[in-house]
């Protein structure tokens, strides 16, 4: 466990806002230790890569394309986890991806009167302190400049980190989660009328507090769903705080696993895309958000907001552009709570440009951008206006939750992220087959087997370099963008270190 | 076929609206020829069953809660089709489910130019009139009085072959419908401009117009959807004009199947229930629009329009009721764009009442209504308030698409369709295995069988009066609501009338 990030957040913690409701986000510092802090914006690649200076050359150029991985015989990453990747074939100046394997230790938060204080033992690990760790990958797609990318591979885990340590007495007791916990004197906010109230006194549990009869349970799997979806969050507000500073152009797609107490977290905003694949069976981990899948979301707050649309778009959809000589004619349109279509009479405001234009691939909101969440792009506007693209984007993941104790899984079960640089050319089940052909031809105690797989489908989605570009082994084009590939066995936790 | 509505609908045409862009709605006027037009608001029981008055006042005593079915001897069902209903144990005065099952016939409109005018053939039925027919089975629950969905159940299907109307051609041609069609002068919306445009002659079909590069295609199903998305819309625009004067109060779930051309259209806005049992397996053909599943879209609205709110909710969700007392602590709370729970401090905006409220069955939008999605509700507002709740319910379906082509059908494989009475004690597999206990003990040709299945669904559902009121055979209590479910064979088509 090298990468063990430990106690580094808590230098990190008053940094970053205390959530709704708590205070207001401090200014900004660094890193905490244990991690290099690049200059701001400067082209890296992921610190598990250990990069010589010459490999980074190797890696950032666009000609040869050369494969990177973990080396054999420096640092491992946790579980064996496979990881790979490539540049692009030029489409931008750097490799725009970037990634994250981290173990991290979620050390309780100290709180002059916890509401369990009185309680013993339960997760008191490493010399007292009061915790407990998670398992952390992630890959990060940036567009329009690295830097939101490279900002957010550095930091979203202890994004994470700080939003668990609320949690630490509640997610390891096994009774359902307070509903409500006292008053926190850190925020400072004591209701002046209710100091001499009973339970304010910190000693009594929540339980002491009478129970409504109407009483929403609430699992321990939501709060950690919940804190992941607010540290996107909190990172999405960091980014905005320091773009100017630290030079942080762009947005970044996120996609990240966590595993925490048995349970993987696969949270996805973007479209990069995960995969479980147990058994020869598929199991998918995340969708993607693109104008398409989103379409109604976008059209709803246009609908509701159309000063938004700063009077250059529609939020109808139509399936091509309308010419104004074809005014009063019946196109075919979608509105916000249709699935179908329908035609209806052109109107002058229908000649405005589509909120959503474009298929597959080359669906753009607003002209301007394929993907509709992630993080950083605050100032992103549509070309030569003044019309903000980032009120329509969302900086929430989907979380999707999968239960590693509810199966037997085989070292040939993985847990598959990619960048869309991989599944642009690559569908599930072509990567289901290469993880079973590649795992197949090495032993399963084998250290180097999920890595050789990572490598596999990044080459495979790669090309190789013909007269006539990268090509596929099928001699289709592939993919000329960045690609980066972590391969993480189910099998993990108790077997591999 | 004895339940055809032919031409009834050219009619009522003239006061449905022609949809978005076109005429703005004329005055209402009554229902075609074929249907007898009940008192406004009457209690009344569905056309089919044909029930003479004696029948009609033991349909409508909650004390035996007699099942209703069509009589043998009388009309059949299109394909055998099973329907029971059972009215509720005292909730309300009369039964507020309705029922329709009709076969419609779809006559083009006639078009001084229609774009297709010069094509042969192609639907030509019934002595030249150009038209298609479609099935139609329909349940419609209604609340807070049963006026809506008496309305819904006598004019949604003609809202639908209303749409479906300018589609004949398009519908039955198998080339992809045309982006954009044109000039439609029945709309009175030349414009001045374009006269002299050589396409805008009408003889000139949409092909020779140059394509664009970036066109969207779309299918004819798409087309289908969208007609019976908007006649949901123009159904629901119809309760609201109508409501003074035909006396509606309340509103109505409402779900429809559609057979047309080999396929199944399953439109379902609410918390009625459409299942495929299909050689044993189930297939969902609907879901429920209740507070909880449309949380997010309810909560986003809230967000955008602070002012439906009426500064008595607040659009967070919280797992219970906020006390004054507990200002200042740290509660579970959920916003729009959460899937999981986080702890904020509470405020005082957050001791106004959640905008979302209790789970399961219990859940209400702005404490007054368990469905988000229906017809009518146009004068629902918060108790002993001004705070409306039309805004945030939304009369639009969703359909899903069965395709009955892909797959050889047996006399065992059925469509159900049920309303809420039924599912509330009954789940899909529970019903699955009626099914097919039932269907196991009649002949496949028995044309009884499919009521036979219908009535026991409804008989196990309510369950059998004992001194504890109704119960089912496990003891627990039946369900105390109106009932209604049909049973549809999915060898239908071809097979049986």
């Amino acid at each position: 466990m090298l990468l063990r990030v430990r106690a580094a957040v808590a230098q990190l913690a008053a940094g970053l806002g205390a959530g709704p409701g708590g205070q207001p986000p401090a200014e900004p510092r660094g890193a905490g230790p244990g991690r290099g802090s690049p200059p701001p914006a400067a082209f890296s690649r992921p610190a598990f890569l250990q990069l010589t200076p010459e490999e980074l050359r190797r890696a950032d150029d666009h000609t040869g394309r050369a494969v990177q991985s973990p080396r054999d015989g420096r640092r491992r990453l946790p579980w064996r986890t496979g990881y790979a990747e490539v540049i692009n074939a030029g489409k931008s100046q750097h490799n725009e991806d970037q990634a994250c394997c981290e173990v991290v230790f979620v050390e309780q938060r100290p709180s002059p009167r916890g509401w369990l204080s009185s309680r013993e033992g339960g997760g008191e690990l490493d010399g007292g302190r009061k915790g407990f760790y998670f398992h952390y990958w992630a890959l990060f797609d940036g567009h329009a400049g690295s830097g939101a990318a490279v900002m957010a591979s550095e930091r979203l885990h202890l994004h994470i980190c700080e939003q668990l340590r609320d949690l630490v007495e509640i997610l390891q007791d096994p009774s359902p989660p307070p509903i409500c916990l006292p008053h926190d004197t850190r925020a400072g906010s004591a209701d002046p009328n209710q100091v001499s109230s009973t339970e304010d006194h910190g000693e009594v549990p929540n339980d002491a507090v009478p129970r409504f009869h109407l009483e929403k349970a609430v699992s321990h799997e939501s709060l950690v769903i919940g804190a992941i979806e607010n540290a996107f969050k909190h990172m999405d507000d960091q980014i905005e705080r320091e773009r100017a500073s630290q030079h942080l152009p762009g947005g970044c797609c996120a996609l990240a696993a966590i595993y925490l107490m048995g349970k993987f977290y696969v949270a996805n905003a973007g479209d990069s895309r995960a995969i479980i694949i147990r058994n020869g069976e598929i199991i998918p981990m995340s969708r993607e958000f693109t104008p398409e899948t989103e379409r109604q979301r976008l059209q709803f707050l246009a609908l509701l907001r159309p000063e938004l649309l700063g009077k250059e778009f529609t939020h109808l959809e139509f399936p091509r552009r309308i010419q104004p000589k074809e005014l009063g004619k019946k196109m075919l349109y979608r509105d916000q709570n249709m699935n179908g279509w329908a035609y209806k009479k052109i109107e002058e405001d229908d000649l405005k440009f589509p909120l959503i234009f474009g298929e597959g691939k080359k669906a753009r909101m607003m002209a301007t951008i394929g993907v509709t969440r992630g993080l950083g792009d605050h100032d992103l506007k549509v070309f030569s206006s003044n019309i903000h693209i980032k009120p329509f984007l969302s900086c929430f993941p989907e979380v999707r939750v999968y239960d590693l104790t509810q199966y037997e899984h085989c070292p040939d079960d993985v847990l598959v992220l990619g960048t869309d640089g991989l599944w642009d050319v690559t569908n599930d089940k072509e990567v289901a087959g290469v993880v079973m052909e590649v795992l197949m031809s090495y032993e399963p105690n084998d250290p180097c087997r999920y890595t050789m797989v990572a490598q596999e489908l990044v080459v495979r989605s790669r090309g190789v370099l013909k007269e006539r570009g990268w090509r596929l082994a099928n001699d289709k084009l592939g993919s000329g963008d960045d690609i980066s590939v972590f391969v993480i066995p189910l099998g993990g936790p108790g077997n591999y270190t």
